[in-house]
């Protein structure tokens, strides 16, 4: 089936016993090392009925340490799953590092299910196969060890399998209206299963067939596998240096059309007070419409409101959600990760907060961290923030693909404005709080800054999920333009 | 209406002004104590609709430091929310050690609606209170910070402001259809929350009603309450040491009965592997229909597996999901909290695990941590130890009044079958690592540990969730017992 597929006999029960001490030891060996080492273990059981899905499970769970080990698995989505991108429940079932989680269910349970009920044109399955490979690569790339099984059974070793079930009574309940259908279907499901492992065989996420003829040689041949592909695994991300590289003073724009774009954002506008409150009371009114209306056709909202220190996302954060209904709004301001967030992907805790249908989320600095503080700090490796843009359009994509409006606002000021505000914020007692050593740091390393902001605007302005520039040397101009920008992203999102 | 009602004026906008820096840098000071120190802050914001909860949520997040604080509100249950006790959308939505957590809508908001709707009935509101109480007191018990306030407003303050707005075209969108309803049932509405704020305003979680009538005022007297609450709090808390207290060696029993009952176990049964296997299969099928029958009635299944170490619980846990489709069950194996967890009540990181309805969850250990291991670890306070027997009991209560079946599990060994298994373990090359230091430290301390089960076994062995002590020395009886217990448990359950 495909050209990873393993060969095994069949085994007796003496020689099974005889190699399981040995297998044991190594599987907990490798827990021992896995809890020490940084990355997780995925392993996908997937297969065809009868092939004994739920017998691997109870194997592993026997070998294994229970403490490191979760399972999942999936069922008709919730609504509050079906209320987000498809890839959400699974990004929320994501093992920990140091941990193993072992899929009974997955990403392709239901794109198979539903490809064998002929459901799906098949521009739609590239997609969902494209979707898949990207979120298998991105966690590849993240340092997990992905391994994925497809448990084999011959059409007539999956009915003999069944018929024995059957005449024993007290197994007979085994047995389900289901598996006989799939057994009706097996060829149908076998060829879309071919198409899927094919294309989903990649060198990051290997598929390994394995025969489920022999219950035992199976066992073996699984356990075999994951203390393989755990072992050769150890050894390549050794060799991969693990500590972050003191990043340069100066860092090298990839994309200077975004610091150009920066540089020519025009800041010296001006806004009288009454002007601004007439006007904004217009505005809020017509974006308080727009978030009903886009309610009424249970979209989502995201905001992401980035920029530098002082440049005033707080305020503008705060008459945005005077126009929105408490009950629909959530702010989430983004600090230090907890050790929780810190186990998993970066991306992990953002999806983590992104809004059902109907919702609204206003993120206080985001996922561009990866791309900001975290290239300009060293916390980031340069091959790990250099592939965020990419990680970060998808994961943008996928949201709005779902139906999401996604808005991003840079709020811009000159570096003299930020000098006044951090002035100003030093000589206010309750402000003082607004401003530490960081932010002074930061203001040292402005230039540098400036190249990482422009790469940022430039490399994930998307068509989906564009850039929107607000300069903000004056607030009220500011934030009078975060709420036009707002009514006419949604307005326009809505028009579709 | 209340006793703690709160008098104030009008203010000028000079006079506010002049108020705002002093109580913005006590505010201030209050978040970075807070930071340092363990507890949490529940501020609830309800009242009458025009009120202005919109506006006190604005002005708060105006004057907090926005990095502290999350704000929830609530509307329409999701599904995996209806399909979990009521409280579940409220425990899953708790701030952390060191933040505040600002509620718009709360587990008042529902009551509060529906009663009005005259949809309850007395007993049923009465009991949603109490659960209510119960709730509040375990969140103060465990050194939360709880804040209630009520803004009120006359019935013609109410029409006036809702007048006003709608007079100004470009406010009129902020006075809903919602609000003109909620005028109209003025009265009815008033009577209600009277009613729940009568039966809430509890020492630990006092109502403050706050005059809206004037919207300066009204801020300044919340940030004010806000600041007052907080230090007496800091003081009161002071005086409570929070140190645990190193734990006497010989546990004193709070309920004898449970003691005997343990020592009264048999525990010499013997079960042949051929009559084990073959009513093995047979009990196995008929778990797996109740189970499938359990499902089809929307009912869940909570497993409790507690027991000596070396008794057998993961065996058992294997036998038990060989009967269950992996797609509906999963296991929860219960080792040290993590930071997230530990910045909550310790119940908190069990409610994030309970099942949807229709789906079992097996938790390997389980929130008897508390009075067992921590009781005798001295990781919980006596106080501490002490009030969870109450608080575990309303747990799994509000479970079981869901429709969830709890099953509890207490496997029992002698202490001699112990030794022999834990130097069988220690003899085994792939079984080791399910024996460490910590097993032996605790084999010592098994007189402590009796008395802390027996008083478990007494205290929290309730109709709706009794407590099944299962003969352990056999391995095979025991798991044998264990599959009939669950069938009974969950047939009778079925059956009422």
């Amino acid at each position: 089936m495909a050209k990873s597929a393993v060969q095994q006999g069949r085994l007796s029960k003496k020689q099974y016993e005889a190699q399981l001490p040995g297998l044991r030891e190594q599987l907990i060996q490798l827990q021992v090392q896995l809890k020490e080492s940084r990355f997780k273990v995925v392993l996908i059981v997937a297969g065809v009925a009868g092939a004994g899905r739920g017998d691997v499970l109870n194997a592993l769970g026997e070998w294994l340490d229970p403490r490191g080990v979760e399972t999942f698995s999936f069922h008709t989505p919730t609504d509050e799953e079906r209320d987000r991108p498809l890839m959400w429940r699974y990004w929320r079932s994501l093992p920990a590092s140091g941990r193993i989680g072992i899929f009974a269910g997955s990403w392709y349970t239901e794109t198979l299910r539903e490809e064998s009920l002929n459901k799906k044109e098949l521009a739609q399955l590239n997609h969902e196969l494209r979707r898949i490979r990207h979120f298998e690569k991105l966690l590849a790339d993240n340092g997990t060890l992905i391994i994925k099984i497809w448990l084999h059974l011959s059409k007539d070793n999956q009915r003999e399998r069944l018929r024995a079930l059957e005449a024993d009574p007290d197994k007979a309940w085994r047995v389900t209206d289901d598996d006989w259908e799939a057994h009706r279907k097996y060829d149908e499901v076998g060829e879309t299963a071919r198409k899927i492992v094919r294309e989903t065989d990649r060198p990051e996420a290997p598929w390994t067939v394995i025969d489920s003829t022999d219950e035992r040689a199976r066992n073996l041949v699984i356990g075999d596998l994951l203390v393989r592909r755990f072992r050769s695994h150890i050894k390549r991300s050794g060799r991969r240096s693990l500590k972050p590289i003191e990043p340069p003073r100066r860092p090298r724009s990839l994309a200077p059309s975004g610091l150009r774009r920066l540089h020519a954002t025009p800041l010296d506008q001006k806004l009288s007070e009454t002007d601004y409150e007439e006007k904004r009371e217009k505005w809020l009114g017509r974006l308080h419409r727009c978030i009903r209306n886009a309610q009424a056709a249970r979209r989502s909202v995201v905001f992401v409101f980035e920029g530098w220190d002082a440049a005033g996302k707080g305020g503008a954060i705060r008459r945005l959600t005077s126009a929105v209904d408490v009950r629909f709004y959530r702010v989430v301001p983004i600090a230090k990760p907890t050790d929780e967030e810190k186990a998993h992907h970066y991306l992990w805790r953002f999806w983590r907060h992104i809004p059902r249908d109907g919702y609204v989320t206003i993120f206080d600095r985001s996922w561009y961290g990866r791309v900001l503080v975290e290239r300009l700090e060293g916390f980031a490796r340069p091959d790990e923030w250099r592939r965020a843009y990419d990680e970060i359009n998808d994961f943008e994509e996928q949201q709005t693909e779902h139906g999401t409006i996604v808005i991003k606002f840079w709020m811009h000021v000159s570096k003299e404005e930020q000098l006044h505000r951090f002035r100003a914020r030093a000589g206010t007692a309750y402000k003082t709080h607004k401003i530490n050593q960081e932010d002074w740091r930061n203001r040292r390393k402005w230039q540098g800054y400036e190249v990482a902001v422009g790469d940022m605007l430039a490399l994930t302005s998307t068509s989906f999920a564009p850039w929107h520039v607000i300069p903000s040397n004056n607030k009220r101009f500011a934030r009078l333009q975060m709420l036009k920008t707002s009514c006419r992203a949604i307005e326009q999102a809505l028009d579709k």
